[in-house]
């Protein structure tokens, strides 16, 4: 996995004792390893419980303090907060409204402030449960009336899925309502949510996507790769949840295969660089995402900011940039569920011009 | 003005003692009149000072309690947190970034709670200054690259206009930037934001309208009018500001004829009545509002809640309804430069079936 | 009615005896008055036979060749083809496929070559017959999926409304489907259709508004309003069609108070003048159209449009037209059900600047 | 390749005489080999003189009738119609206005009606000359304004790239404006147009991609794939140029690298089956492409066809599918710049349920 371009701040591990300290006074106990990796690493080791989670991005209170560098090891609960157990539950009796995508964290960076940017490499992502579920829910899809699309049309009738995980194959399984057919999907975790908190005191529904991260459902936020977030608040406030097993480009009907997920990752700082869009990187690829209604608006701010990133790697001028994204571009439809729709525009490495 | 069709609560004026026992403990003075007229409707006189202004909608405590039915009599800050003083200060410079519609409030409305509506009377709504601003902000504007609609070209030049209010002839009036041409605009004094918190934690930007209205920028929020806004949280928490002196449909610079205003406004509370989207009524008309992107999604909110208004109206069916509506309706942009864009339906009254 | 700002080409009436042998060999007959008001101005009075109605904009041949000038006395279809004579007749049943909003016309305007534009002034509009009509056609509408916004919901159901027209009360009134209510709708008769051919080899469905004009199903295209479109072709091939009898802002259930129409409109020609998107102008009002989805690009249109206008009308430089318009337009959503949205800018004429 | 799923009509080898002379009249010589292959399938040879490039969809006569099962071994010119030859000739000042992406063809398919499907079986194409060109042209492009999105910033400079054709390294490579970078695109040749005649006397831009074809800008219509296109008039009517060298998801700046091509198709007729949208498959994928703006709208049309598609194949009931196309899909942005925009749903064969 290819390193940040700038300097990483990670405090020594010798401060180890001054973020435990600044760990006191948040809900929840951080218990460090003190292994020799962890003289290389801080390691933070963290499963919440139900009532830490957090249903905003922004205005809540981080549950620990990090160190930069340190690796987080810890859990999260699916997006329907862990209310829908068995497959004859429909999720708008059961789920608690405003409780969708329960978030791990926030956890605040020590040192980070606006104008850095965090650096998340995701390390592991396992599923944490031997089923996934997904679900038809009214008033939400691609491909029905929502609050927003307003028709006149009834409601599509609610549904749920149970998807059995079955790891031996690598794939995820479920059937058709009659039980006469079935199909897998290869499973392919990732986070559906990984977000800062917006600036200004603005906090936002853990449904919503936004150039702070967010609920992107981007499924390269999945293991080996680097998620980089500009900073908007002191601490940044990282957090992370709705884990997705496996999901389709567009997330059409309006949930993936959604389960609660263990995590591994870790967070650096890059001091004095900031990340308007959320950007993803690994050995072969650099990404950009953009989260904008309508879809081409998500796409423009996509495709801008891969322009200057082009300009910025390359030293090309504008318009060759323009002219190179343009015809090495790989751009899928993220998701077209959310408040806002998600585009992510990928380009090989390998193709940057010499 | 038609009052609400619901029984409006207001608490009897011998409660008033308890209301002045709530707001308590909030953070500015309440004084409460205690003529003859008090004993019917409470009045809230408030002007305040520049460090109690709000920059979001929801996250921040209540100014003051009162109970419904109150008269509040105050004053807001311009859109640009009152720091544009002379032609030659461009925004960019001089403007808080974050400070944009300043927000005078909230208010916690005694007993309002989710699933109720606020109804708000205004009755008065003056310049407090004489002279509005408008200003061509870079990246902000319909016809502009914005940070959604990301275009590659240069910004376009900022541009500072200020308008002489002449109160005399009713109207505002400016000048070209060579001075050679000047054009007057009638007087129209509207807010451009009056919002409730949204629920669930959620706090916006002062420049977001939503279903909980907020900077809806629309011309009808108006002396004369009843603005209907449902109860998101406990309080409502209800604020105004963003004064524009005039504006024409959609206003696509990006600003109106921006300036501070006196306001005067009576706040009812309509017990178990939920309002998803703005409404705006009057004797003669009625009025849905919708605020989404792309256009016609906020058209279609709009247009599906006037459509569900009068089928309350009238008891026509749905199709009848659509049919009727379809035929009567009133649909001007009301602006394309906001997070979200607002649309306004509006249906006259004397034309509904009988 | 404000004549066009740039001398009008009109052939002197000692040409009549031209374009009487222009006109041979066109489908219909055309007769020419010779009153000492024909030396002025020659008429040209036409009924379609109804095998004559045309079915696209460009790629087909004129009806008649026309002298700049010429007042045209004619009528028009319904949108419905004439096909629906009684409100049991459902449109999908009963109206050929492929015939929408049959044209009269086209009429080849002598003289007239690409970069010139038609002023067509409406002169008069009157019902043709003594009933409207309204549907709800399936997957058909705004607030229902259609072929482009897709959607998995069942179509709504077809329904059909006969609206009676009162004449003396000018008004067109229909019946609830239970019988139980009844509405009036103003008579505000205008022409939904009105285009020339697009160049380069292009003929458009008669439900497509765009830069040509065609079907902007736009109420100002009424009797004392002059509409000018650029000539995209030699000749222009006027036509018109789609004869609404009332309308209300955005069409949203597919379909106008749909009627035939008698015509009389008189078509001048403005040499070397192009009009790249419709205007409209009265004594007291400039209007410029766009035609385009999402509608905020229909808007944009029609504000850029608008703000050329301005800047060549009164000498603002770009950010002063800019400032200008955003204070001054009216710009009502026209339709938004037809391939292309349209949305209409309005100017008052008597706040140009001075 | 996976042959149609329902019986082809190709007309046996002995009516090889009708199909010749049903193509007398028609403007270009055909020449028909006789092998013993032919026997099997017809062959075409063609390579259209300039003047018989078509610049519309529909609107033109057939340059040939062919017999369901020609295999078709032509040429065609690239989207500037041939006239930019140099890299220092701006496509705005050489390139004939109206005549983007020339078609070869149109070709008469004998026993072609509306209601069935052509399946063109694309089996080879090659660059036909040693150079591709891509440009910046004014007011075309994803993030520039356009005709549509209509700015008030002024244009992007054009600029013109030539991109030598290595076919040894099977790429195609060019620099930047300074000389002093390169880069690298694999060759991965496709039509950016083929399509067919849209119905009710409509004629087409061949700019315009829609639900008859046209100028979707599709990579997968390349080599190995079979295109499905509903038919609309008798003959279809199908046409097929604006060769693409490679192309970026999005083809944001305006143009992929363009070239005319050496193409081999062979066009088989599928009775009685009717395909609202195209469809391409090979035997891995099934694909249906969608056009339309907002890009939303593009995406919704692609997937609600999937969900139909595989409805069709496995016998799930609507919301399985709908699930099912939720977890699989893979949807690029196919391109943003012309007049509807196209996205691509793609599903994996071996995925479908059993």
């Amino acid at each position: 996995m290819e390193r940040p371009l700038t300097t990483v701040h990670r405090r020594p591990a010798r401060s180890l004792g001054l973020a435990l300290t600044l760990s006191l006074g948040v809900t929840s106990a951080a218990v460090f390893t003190s292994s020799a990796a962890a003289q290389e690493r801080p390691v933070l080791r963290y499963v919440p419980k139900h009532e830490e989670l957090k249903y905003t991005f922004g205005g809540v209170a981080p549950t620990h303090h990090i160190r930069p560098g340190t690796r987080i090891v810890s859990w999260s609960e699916d997006c329907y907060d862990g209310s829908v157990t068995r497959p004859d539950q429909l999720p708008s009796k059961v789920a608690p409204i405003g409780h969708d995508n329960p978030q791990t964290g926030p956890f605040y960076v020590d040192g980070a402030e606006p104008g850095d940017t965090l650096a998340i490499h995701i390390e592991k992502l396992e599923p944490a449960r031997d089923h996934g579920i997904s679900s038809l829910f009214p008033g939400f899809g691609a491909l029905n009336g929502t609050d927003r699309t307003a028709m006149l049309h009834a409601d599509l009738p609610e549904r749920v899925w149970f998807y059995e995980v079955d790891k031996a194959k690598n794939v995820v399984r479920t059937k058709s309502a009659d039980g006469k057919k079935s199909w897998e999907v290869p499973l392919a975790p990732f986070l559906g949510c990984l977000g800062v908190s917006p600036p200004f005191g603005e906090a936002r529904s853990t449904i919503v996507p936004d150039n702070f991260g967010g609920n992107m459902d981007c499924p390269e936020v999945r293991a080996g790769n680097t998620i980089y977030l500009g900073v908007r608040v002191p601490g940044g406030l990282l957090s992370f949840g709705d884990g997705h097993y496996a999901m389709g480009d567009g997330e059409i009907i309006g949930t993936a295969v959604e389960g609660a997920m263990n995590v591994e990752l870790t967070v650096d700082l890059i001091k004095k660089r900031e990340t308007p869009w959320p950007r993803i990187e690994n050995a072969d690829w650099m990404m950009s995402l953009g989260a904008a209604r309508p879809l081409e608006d998500a796409a423009r701010i996509a495709y801008k900011d891969m322009v200057a990133w082009v300009m910025e790697k390359t030293g090309l001028d504008q318009a060759d940039a323009y002219q190179f994204v343009s015809q090495n571009s790989v751009a899928p439809v993220v998701e077209m569920v959310d408040p806002l729709y998600t585009v992510l525009v990928k380009i090989p490495k390998a193709r940057l011009p010499k």
